[in-house]
């Protein structure tokens, strides 16, 4: 079937889809919005010089791109030089990570010396990245995540050594679309930091229960107030231990300034929240010391070479600007339909099983459901032909087939993370399009597992 | 005079330049050309899917990246999967050095005993890439070119060692436009690697005028019959040394195919040949052992990961589609222009010194001259003024100022490689439009220097 629609579609190669399509993977994709779209046509166009050029032309695309990185980086509460524009947000976690850990190789320290803390479920973009990173020695401890995603604070703490340099975790999970509680993460850095300077930062280990300043701030803060406490906790931290989070999934629906996460490093992808595919950044503050990974001009002051592209990176920024002023009226909206998608879920399917965490811990737009019995692909495909767009599990993941990662890790359960169905939604997303995904759904379910 | 500019343009950031401007920087940057822009455009609207998804929307972006990877395939007579899209020149050319090196390093092979020869006038995009190996402890050997830029053939060979890995060289100078003879390149690899093969790959060096099949094939082919002799001489060449070409800024004017050249691996940027910045493309022949530079999801067959840029994508093929099939009319024709300019530039501005090799050996839309005395970066802002871009060196160069290192290697004069002004020509520049340069010029020349 799929070689079928394959050459329809090689024949047909330009034609858009017929209207009335039910597009549920926004997590995958989203589409451009035409004032974003409206914002790069000039630098396509009549605006086409290159940012490194003296002349007229250059200067025009010098200025688009300061711009967007000034945008960006007061979305953000930082500076803009701490704004790196990328080719997208695979690119910027490789910078991110491999970037932190040759800055603390090439000050000297092997890679068997230099440990990294992430977890299990965590994107193909910084997996892969801790693989190779593993294969040069560097040591990759893996924070235990519970049965909804979330990970283990409890335990988190006691993977921390003296070596530790990077925590690196997705603040949405692509694929259930649990929110990782970064101030949360980036206080266990912050005592462990602070046990670590007052043992002198030596290899003695952690003493359990020490009391510090930190403490106090705490009590002073309050867990409510969020926002300053993590600010203040960050500064307070050791300046050796960064946190990296991978922001791609977060923008539409989620505040992202890294004061208020309490993160050093963010990573971004425009194509997931309303921009162009082939732009990201790389946000990390001026106390994180990052070597590039690639080689050439001198661009973004020197860790990203090669010529701007001065479109993408406008329509980067128009995007997040969109993205980030509308995230609370967008994630009450979608919140409300994932609230409607579970009801009519449990009324009609009611062999469904949801995986990852249900509630506030859970990003808005993201439902992943297992069902007993189905061949996860055969049903993406089925409800394809009913003109209805869902995903086994992420994009990225997908070429290679299989089951889950992500959901055998929380699970343990090899049948559930083999019968995974995840639908993702837009801001544009209404009821009567999860009715009809939901009862496209039913009916190819019965059909299959009624005969 | 720069800060009132950009003050101007900050201001009127969306605004175009008023029409009339003569752009002769094309070497930096090249207008998108409309049919591009429209071959895009669906991939950025309707059909935004991500290609690792399975239902159409993903499907129709597959068959857009597939479509666009066979023709770029086709337009160079190599197999699809040899086409890998990336971001850019620069990242191009990363992994194409990198690649090769990391492949080999991982074998076993220390860096110390990878050698690379390459040329002291190449494109920041290289050359910072080859200081990077050499800081790795890879040999990094340069082949002196002579006055015009040319690499010295006959000393080049005397470079190779058995740990030779890597030959990489530009295909055209990006500031003085000089065309290497990527075939003799090849020639000299191959005729060494036979040497190399008959002395059973030892290190104890080579013999000189050792006769080969290979002299027998010289002979029947003869230099004349380029393109059949440079693929049965690579055909004959060891698998051990590969040859890189830089063509950034070639596929406007010159033939790409790389059986015809010679080499085993491609770099190419959209943004210089008409297509979109922020997307480009390393060609590599199935007998190169590659690796990845960057980690994530296994796309561009697990070469490259990263959501595929779709639109810039399609753009890349159909620019460089456009540009292969008119190569020979634009050359003949920009090519006339060149000589016009020569002509009127001996004429009007006596004083002028061409840099770099004049006749067939230089691409026909570059012309780089030192004017003595002149501040060449006053000279370029004064001719922007009256409407007029030009550039001092190359654009990916020019943000740290100063002297050219490419007319400085090949004059070894100082004072000349301060004062370099780039013209660049397009498909569509007039003699009319070089004449308002010329007169310009002449102008800001006869004010600086009669006072």
């Amino acid at each position: 079937m799929i070689a079928t629609m394959l050459g329809l579609f090689k024949e047909k190669n330009n034609k858009p889809l017929k209207v009335g399509r039910v597009y549920l993977d926004h997590a995958s994709a989203t589409p451009i919005l035409p004032e974003v779209m409206s914002a790069m046509m000039p630098y396509f166009t009549e605006s086409f010089g290159n940012p490194g050029s003296i002349h007229s032309e250059g200067m025009i695309a010098k200025s688009a791109v300061l711009h967007a990185r000034t945008t960006v980086a007061r979305m953000l509460s930082v500076q803009p030089e701490s704004v790196t524009f990328t080719s997208g947000g695979t690119e910027s976690n490789n910078l991110g990570i491999i970037g932190v850990v040759e800055a603390k190789h090439q000050s000297g320290l092997p890679y068997n010396q230099i440990e990294i803390i992430t977890t299990k479920i965590e994107h193909p973009a910084t997996s892969k990245t801790f693989e190779y990173l593993g294969s040069m020695g560097v040591v990759v401890n893996f924070a235990p995540v519970d049965g909804g995603g979330e990970i283990i604070l409890s335990e988190l703490a006691a993977l921390f050594t003296p070596r530790t340099l990077l925590v690196s975790v997705a603040y949405v999970n692509s694929e259930i679309g649990v929110i990782q509680d970064i101030g949360a993460i980036s206080r266990v850095i912050a005592k462990f930091s602070k046990q670590l300077s007052i043992l002198g930062a030596t290899e003695t280990g952690v003493i359990p229960g020490v009391q510090t300043k930190l403490d106090d701030l705490y009590t002073l803060y309050g867990e409510d107030n969020f926002e300053q406490n993590n600010k203040e906790v960050r500064r307070l931290r050791s300046s050796e231990i960064y946190l990296h989070v991978d922001a791609a999934q977060a923008p539409l629906w989620l505040p992202c300034e890294l004061s208020r996460l309490g993160c050093d490093l963010l990573s971004l992808d425009a194509g997931k929240f309303g921009g162009p595919k082939g732009v990201g950044a790389l946000v990390h503050l001026k106390r994180v010391p990052l070597v590039p990974i690639s080689f050439g001009g001198g661009q973004e002051v020197g860790l990203r070479p090669g010529t701007e592209s001065v479109a993408s990176i406008v329509g980067f920024a128009n995007a997040f600007l969109i993205a980030q002023k509308n995230w609370t009226e967008n994630s009450a909206k979608v919140g409300a339909l994932q609230q409607y998608f579970y009801t009519q879920l449990s009324k009609n399917i009611p062999t469904a099983i949801i995986n990852g965490v249900v509630g506030e811990a859970r990003v808005v737009n993201n439902i992943n459901i297992s069902i007993p019995g189905i061949d996860s692909e055969f049903a993406v495909v089925t409800l394809d032909v009913a003109g209805i767009a869902i995903s086994t599990k992420s994009a990225c993941s997908s070429a290679g087939g299989g089951a889950s990662t992500v959901v055998q890790t929380i699970t343990s359960d090899t049948a559930r993370a083999s019968t995974t169905l995840r639908f993702s939604f837009g801001a544009k997303t209404t009821k009567a399009e999860i009715d009809t995904a939901l009862s496209a759904l039913k009916k190819h379910i019965d059909s299959i597992l009624n005969v």
